[in-house]
C-alpha cells in the first residue's frame, strides 16, 4: 500500500510514457542490483541511473523489495521471450534443445547481470526464485512431451529429463556465458546437444 | 588479525578438544546461516547453538565472514568426502556418474541447508562460490577422462560434459533433494544416468 492508499494494481502504467519510465527504472535496477547486489543497492541509485526523480520511483514501485521482485519476473520473462521464438524455428525436438541452450548462452553473454539477480532472489524472494526455475523446467517438459508425441525423443521422457536439461543449461551458461565467454556458443551447444541426443556411453545396446 | 595480534594460521586448533569446539561452531553456523541467511545470522546465534562462550568463537574465527567462508569450504569438502568413496565402488565410468548423483541426492536430503549456504556464498564470498563449482566440475572431468581412457565413454569427452553433468546434478538435487524428496533417489539417479549413457534421441545413427 502507498501513502495515497493505492493498491499495487494502481501502479501499472496507463500511458506509453509511463510504461517507458517503468522500463527505464527496471533497466536501471538491473544495473544497480547486478553491480552492488540487493543489500548494497538503493532506490536513489536506481533513480540516478534511470535519470528520473525519486517521486517517479514511487509512482511505479512501493519499495526496494517491490522493484527487485518485479525485476526477477521481468528478467525471467526476457529470457523466455528471447529463447522461445528461436526454439520455434527448430527442425525437431532435439534441435529445439540445441537452440534453447545456444540462445540462452547468447542472452547470458549480453546480460551478464542475469545470474546475480536471479540467484540473489533465492534470498530476497524465495517464491520468485522457485517460480523462475519451475516455470523454466515446465517449458522444457512441455517441449519434450510434444517431441515424444512426434516420436523424436524417447516416449518415456518426463520431468526428471526437463530438470536435468535445465540444470545443464544453467551451469553451461554460468561457465561459458558469464565467467568466460571465449569459446563459441554454438560449439558448447553442439556438444551438450549430442549428449542429450546420444549420450556418452560406449556399452553396446 | 585478532586483538592478541595472532594471524589466521594461529587459529587452527592444536588439540582434539579444540578441534571438537571448532567443529561444533561450524555445525552451529550451518544451522544459523541455513535458517536465517548470512545477513540475519549472528555470531551470538552461532555460539548459543553451539553451547559455548563468545570468547571460544574468537579463538577459532575472526569474524562472521570468516566462519561463513570456513563453512562453505567445509560443506564443499563434506559433499566430496561423502560422494567420493561411494563412486570408488562403481563398476565403470557411467555407473560412477549414477552413484555420484545418487549419493549427492542422499547427502542433500540429509543436509537441507546445503544449497542455501553454497548459493549465498555467491554474494558473501564470490571466490569460494566459484571454487566450489570449479573444483566439483574438475573432479567430474577427471573421472570422465579416466573412463575415456578405459573406453567406457566416448574418447572426446571434455570440460563441457563435466559442467553439463554437474549442472544436472545440482538442479536434480534442488528439485528432488531439497524442495521435494518424495521420489526414490535411485529412480532419479537411474533416469539421469540413462540420459548420460544413451541420450534421449530416436534419430537413427
Amino acid at each position: 500500500m502507498t501513502d495515497q492508499g493505492l493498491g499495487k494494481d494502481d501502479k501499472t502504467p496507463r500511458t506509453a510514457r509511463g510504461e517507458r519510465t517503468r522500463r527505464a527504472l527496471l533497466a536501471a535496477a538491473a544495473q544497480e542490483f547486478g553491480e552492488k547486489g540487493f543489500h548494497e543497492g538503493s532506490i536513489s541509485g536506481i533513480t540516478r541511473r534511470a535519470g528520473c526523480a525519486l517521486g517517479s520511483f514511487y509512482t511505479y514501485f512501493d519499495t526496494k523489495d517491490d522493484i527487485f521482485r518485479a525485476l526477477v519476473a521481468d528478467m525471467s520473462g526476457q529470457v523466455r521471450d528471447y529463447v522461445s521464438p528461436r526454439i520455434a524455428e527448430a527442425r525437431d525436438g532435439i534441435d529445439a534443445e540445441r537452440i534453447g541452450l545456444l540462445s540462452f548462452l547468447e542472452f547470458a553473454r549480453s546480460h551478464k547481470e542475469l545470474y546475480r539477480i536471479i540467484d540473489e532472489s533465492e534470498f530476497v524472494d524465495a517464491a520468485a526464485y522457485r517460480a523462475h526455475y519451475e516455470n523454466t523446467a515446465a517449458r522444457v517438459a512441455t517441449r519434450l512431451a510434444k517431441a515424444a508425441e512426434r516420436g523424436e525423443v524417447r516416449p518415456d521422457v518426463e520431468e526428471v529429463h526437463a530438470w536435468a536439461i535445465m540444470g545443464m543449461n544453467v551451469f553451461l551458461g554460468l561457465r561459458y556465458g558469464i565467467w568466460d565467454d571465449s569459446r563459441p556458443a554454438d560449439e558448447i551447444a553442439a556438444i551438450a546437444n549430442a549428449l542429450i541426443e546420444k549420450g556418452i556411453g560406449t556399452r553396446p545396446d
